[in-house]
């Protein structure tokens, strides 16, 4: 019996999730004897909860196309992790409802750690409630830290865009230093896990090219050691290149970026670790310095996709569909790396068990002795996955970005379904 | 008789002024009849008062072409003012006598309102000393505040940026919105005027679209003005996405980024025009906010260069050239526009003496009346200066920057001159 499909993405967007998204609807759409429609979530699972869901056949094939090229959430997504089966059944017990409702056979979910161990309950509660479903986890994550899979749709662009923005912000640093700007601090994501960071270090090649020092969340940091190390960089090229995770702690636990500053009225402000970094630099070197805070700009830079890192998303998200059709559940597709140089690679599967909220680290043999920078295991590891250019078409100097129509699906419950 | 030419960057340095040197080389290159060598300045004019000069006939064609798609100042550029001439004769007096001692008869100041000043106090006082020396002015700053020409080169590119980052930063914040940030803010530079703000208006067609408010320095800050269009933002769009200009002021002049913050030890911090914003939004509207400071990365990002900016840039550089074998001097090259729908330009010129420490603001007619956006003649004026796409090539992931090897030329001068 034909069956229809519910996609959702959850967490944190990337430039390339919509790549994922693209790669299940055109695959389902390739297999209309076995899958009927695709809805997707409106704002990820919160669309099922609520009974709220698109219908994306409304959506032209160029449309779906498009959506390769479009960064953030196509559909919306959601920060809502459902709790544990026994703390809220209700919840789990709304989506099967919901999915029954609407004839739902196959369940696609898109997002980290988080998302997986959902997607596992869900197809656990599932099978013992009789309903046939296939759950399929979907990798996405610009912060790396998915085990078993060789990396996570994301991350590559992100790398990409931390790598060639340190390069050319270098530049622009190592130009000016005789007469401006000394020290120049670049503040990047990845709260627990230093890989975004650790791309930064693929902007030079040797160790007088820019950045100069590294800070991972992975090494406490060391106020002396790293002054002692601009002082250095400083003496030697003129100038000195920091790149520094927003997670990097001190060696008591606490973040840097809680730098204890307080406004004209004495509330607390989060000063961020790039300012923290730079009025400590200021203070005890007299460095002029500059720093730039990438934010939101570095996982939505899908004007600098990576190839490797779109080709990746797309290729898990038709994965997933291919895997439900043979009948797999509760798994999720990965990148399984076959060589580094060439770099080459294909699609694996892993129980969700395996990679539920499990958080994968910087290896030590990844980080230089000093902890201030990448090892060349490191680069082997992390220059794949930038390599190569995706560029979106561009019209009048834009880049062509899709809006969807995210026609609704019509409800067919009539109990409403309260978010806690 | 056969004379070298002498050629400097000053000021900050943007995506494209390589793209000025290398037709200023590649130009006199074609010329070798009357144009010697091409020498250029190590940091700037510091280089010609230091006799410390770099000499470009020891790089390839190859390497010069390669300056077209690389950021920063190749040679090293300089925040250094020269000031006036009866301040400082001695300075004046010592350019002269380092361009004579190396039969320098061509002199290219590629730099801003400052530089143009300079350039033209140089010719001056050559003119009077009996130096024949040709003085040209080449336009060059992000801030795009030069008068006359029709835009600066360097400008185009960061416009690019800033409107492509804000149109991706906004479709990540629009999918997360339901659960997460409301307010994303992101910080551009210009100190003075509020061009460079502007062109993130071109992130979106309609006032439906993000940017919500773009905040320029034209426009003293209206604190209950803007958290009223931040919330209605948030009412209609359930997120709101502001653009905001470094030099934003208060009504009494002083800048928000002076926001009375204070560390741990009670010493003042600069605390950024965005965090400043960030704390006002969280403290008086509650919503959970992001910022970005693109800081140096938007006026080093070649990878997204304007094809519009690079083409300008090259010509300019060309056209100094073609003017000074024409007999010209002190005038600067300037971009004519002979229509916007279809672009149309060609190169113009100015004399340097009305350009010189000039600052061009945008008008009140580019800017809506509520202060908080730009107007349709804005859109026509900007759009066709991020037109185009002019990538650099890429290996291994990363765009190929040329470093030059910037050999020295012998010094003839006995005397070493010390800088203020």
């Amino acid at each position: 019996m034909k069956q229809n499909a519910f996609y959702a993405q959850s967490g944190g967007v990337t430039a390339v999730i919509n790549a994922s998204a693209c790669g299940v609807i055109e695959t389902a759409r390739k297999h209309r004897d076995k899958i009927g429609k695709v809805y997707a979530g409106r704002n990820g699972i919160i669309g099922a909860l609520t009974e709220d869901m698109i219908d994306t056949t409304a959506e032209s094939a160029s449309a779906i196309a498009a959506l390769r090229h479009t960064p953030g959430g196509a559909f919306g997504s959601a920060r809502y992790k459902l709790k544990s089966l026994e703390q809220n059944r209700a919840e789990y017990e709304r989506l099967i409802e919901v999915f029954r409702a609407h004839n739902i056979g196959y369940f696609f979910y898109n997002g980290g750690g988080d998302s997986m161990d959902t997607a596992n309950k869900v197809s656990q509660l599932a099978r013992r409630e009789g309903l046939p479903l296939r759950c399929i986890g979907i990798p996405k994550t610009v912060d790396n830290d998915l085990p078993v899979t060789d990396t996570c749709p994301g991350f590559g662009s992100v790398a990409k865009y931390i790598a060639v923005s340190t390069r050319e912000a270098a530049l622009d640093v190592a130009s000016m230093a005789k007469t401006s700007t000394r020290v120049f601090i670049l503040e990047v994501m990845g709260r627990h896990a230093g890989w975004i960071a650790a791309a930064g270090g693929l902007a030079g090649q040797s160790p007088n090219e820019a950045p100069h020092i590294i800070l991972f969340p992975e090494i406490p940091f060391d106020p002396k050691a790293f002054l002692a190390r601009v002082q250095q960089a400083v003496a030697k090229h003129e100038y000195c290149v920091v790149v520094v995770s927003e997670g990097t702690q001190n060696a008591d636990g606490t973040f840097l970026a809680q730098a204890g500053l307080t406004d004209a009225f004495g509330h607390a402000q989060l000063g961020g670790v790039a300012a923290t970094l730079a009025n400590l630099v200021s203070q005890e070197l007299g460095f002029k310095y500059h720093y730039a805070i990438a934010d939101y700009l570095q996982r939505s830079a899908r004007h600098l996709g990576s190839k490797t890192d779109v080709a990746q998303a797309y290729a898990v998200g038709k994965a997933a569909v291919e895997l439900a059709l043979k009948g797999e559940t509760a798994v999720m597709p990965t990148i399984v790396r076959k060589s580094s140089k060439p770099y080459r690679w294909t699609i694996g599967k892993v129980a969700l068990s395996r990679v539920a909220n499990k958080e994968k680290m910087m290896p030590r043999r990844f980080i230089t002795k000093d902890g201030f920078g990448i090892t060349a295991a490191c680069r082997a590891y992390l220059e794949p996955l930038i390599a190569g250019e995706d560029y979106p078409p561009y019209r009048q100097g834009m880049p062509q970005y899709v809006v969807l129509k995210n026609r609704p699906v019509p409800a067919k419950l009539k109990t409403k379904f309260v978010l806690e």
